[in-house]
């Protein structure tokens, strides 16, 4: 493929990243109480006032981290943005009756009421993204020490004891180890250890080498699926919960296992991310007659018991963007730039809204936009930028050789 | 419309009903463990052995309903299916360590052990259901008790503390009347009171004038609008939980209070149901361009956060047959027929399968089967054969009159 291709590829990142920022800078911000409003129409306009603590804290991490490391954010309004957030989260996130002073809320009123609590990690995992690149950008010793605080209660919860979750114990509840558990926890690592030194990073090295087994015990069938569920012995589980695949979750997990083995020199496993978790999902998980990822699929061809299996999302797509870009600019071999063209070709003329900025979510398989929302209870500022600013990195690296 | 025309539609409802009760009579059987597999694949394939508690009860109910109103269902299989689904409920249901002796599980594993609670009320209902059912065909008069003292116990979560079904106390999760849970009492009252009086029925007077109550609170916006939730004063809610609709769920309300206006001489409840609560979702909720019933609407025009919101689901559509025909059955006028006729065309013809026989549950907006399994997590023995059941014995009136 032409540089030319790749020069265009890129300008398109750029552009698509200033319209979805100025998307939420200029919709989100609730001037009032504080933190910005998750639930956003097509057009801009809110429709609902609840704020979820997951994407608060996306929020927050994505502002400081294009404020922090691309120059044209660098500007005091979405640092502004970005520690309003902050001071949010910080007031109203955590639970005060829930056991552990660490317990966050999944979703909170307008004015920090906590609404609902979930018995899982993701909404802590956030605050802890979202305190540690708040603390790099503002220098502020007390919210790293925080982030690192609560990373310990999570590691806690995961390897030692997840009682403090408030599951209740039941006989026929195996334990089940679920894919996105060593992501995110790989993903805190990543981002704790991210240019740091001495006792800061060899603190999570064991933890990080353990999420990088654990994700790999995902891979089944002598290497020719993943699973989003495992037993906790690396087995394959009965039923449809032992069954499932979620391509666009195998593709995240495989950019990060790609950035962490280059990372730590480790070259089977940058070959097992490329080979495994980003070819499999793509040969089972790509709608060859529609095009477009598969949300869910049955490694034995059931239909899978999710109602929206067969529908398209956004966020697959970003991250199937990451995945194959970062790999091609690892090994340069054409076939996975054609990947990622083949995505990008879908996703450029499927989700992103030319008339109103941003992107749509959720698509029917056959391509059509049926919930028109740009901001909802699962979607906020992150994959859409994460992806378009990861794929602008990666373009210039591969444009700068 | 012709008598003949009635007819046709008596033959087809006996016919797949027949045809649908073979299906599970032929695959749905655990004689290993007992109870029912509940996930069954297209053409009868087992492909997952949990078994979820509401849908062993309701499989138990409509067996002993047939078995008890239907002549030629009185056989002793069918009779002994439905003790073998009891005897599992009983062993198995309810959760020991949970703080109450009548807390259900939702889901268990296929020998009976506990894998899931839900902090809600409906595994329960549906243990009375299938109680008080098995009760009147066996004459065993322990089931009777334990169905009315679950009744109880159910009566005093929802109108006295509900605390005991382990919702966390948050600040920001104020109470809200969901429609399911009066609806789902009136259905009790209905079953624990049919054919019996005296003492029996005056106990249960005064809840099911509660419930009736408590339904009506979702006509809103001067009765324009029947809404999921509303506040305990009965007031719409802010956000896109105040602004849900549920066509099917409306028009099943509909045909409750229909049933309860007829049964308690209140003609101003059974205009009510009929012009409210199955006119107001036929308008707001089907599909002009395709046909069929939408599964969720906001009363706004906002898009529903449910990603399901545009697909047609097999269970409002049974409701809907029952609902229109019981409302023409009552007040012969010719246009309420026309509603039955338009959904029953669009019915028959989108989820009977005529290959493998039962019906297909999950469509996309344009009709095409998206999920095609027969039985699943939340698809069972129930919205089908009861709609059959009550359209064959509603015509079978009309044509006897």
């Amino acid at each position: 493929m032409s540089t030319e291709k790749l020069l265009q590829y890129r300008q398109r990142m750029r552009t698509e990243l200033d319209r979805v920022l100025d998307f939420w800078l200029k919709y989100s911000h609730d001037t009032q109480y504080g933190g910005f409003f998750n639930c956003i129409g097509k057009d801009g306009k809110i429709y609902d006032d609840l704020k979820y603590v997951w994407l608060q804290g996306r929020q927050v991490w994505m502002y400081c981290r294009l404020y922090r490391t691309m120059e044209r954010f660098h500007k005091p309004e979405i640092l502004q943005a970005a520690k309003s957030g902050g001071a949010f989260l910080r007031s109203f996130a955590r639970v005060s009756n829930s056991g552990s002073p660490w317990k966050c809320a999944f979703c909170l009123t307008r004015d920090g009421k906590a609404l609902k609590v979930q018995r899982t990690i993701f909404s802590e995992c956030f605050y802890v993204m979202a305190m540690d690149e708040l603390a790099r950008v503002t220098g502020d010793n007390d919210m790293q020490v925080e982030a690192a605080q609560m990373m310990d209660q999570l590691v806690h919860w995961v390897r030692v004891d997840s009682s403090g979750l408030g599951r209740p114990q039941l006989p026929g509840d195996t334990p089940v180890c679920s894919m996105a558990v060593p992501m995110m926890l790989l993903c805190l690592v990543q981002q704790l250890t991210e240019g740091r030194s001495g006792e800061q990073v060899d603190k999570y090295q064991e933890v990080g080498s353990w999420c990088v087994k654990q994700i790999l015990q995902h891979l089944q069938r002598g290497g020719t699926a993943i699973l989003e569920s495992v037993s906790v012995e690396g087995k394959e589980l009965p039923g449809c919960q032992g069954r499932l695949q979620n391509p666009g979750h195998a593709l995240e997990a495989g950019w990060f296992l790609l950035q962490y083995g280059v990372k730590n020199g480790d070259q089977e496993l940058q070959r097992t991310a490329v080979d495994k978790f980003m070819e499999v999902p793509f040969l089972t998980g790509w709608d060859t007659e529609h095009g477009g990822l598969f949300y869910f699929l049955d490694v034995d061809g059931y239909c899978p018991t999710q109602l929206e299996w067969s529908m398209k999302l956004w966020w697959p797509h970003c991250e199937a963007l990451i995945a194959y870009l970062m790999a091609y600019s690892q090994y340069r071999e054409p076939a996975l730039l054609e990947r990622f063209a083949q995505v990008y070709d879908y996703t450029f003329s499927h989700f992103s809204d030319a008339e109103n900025g941003e992107w749509f979510g959720y698509l029917t398989q056959e391509g059509k936009v049926t919930l028109d929302f740009k901001g909802g209870p699962f979607k906020g500022f992150f994959h859409v930028p994460r992806s378009l600013y990861m794929c602008e990195k990666i373009l210039d690296s591969i444009l700068e050789k």
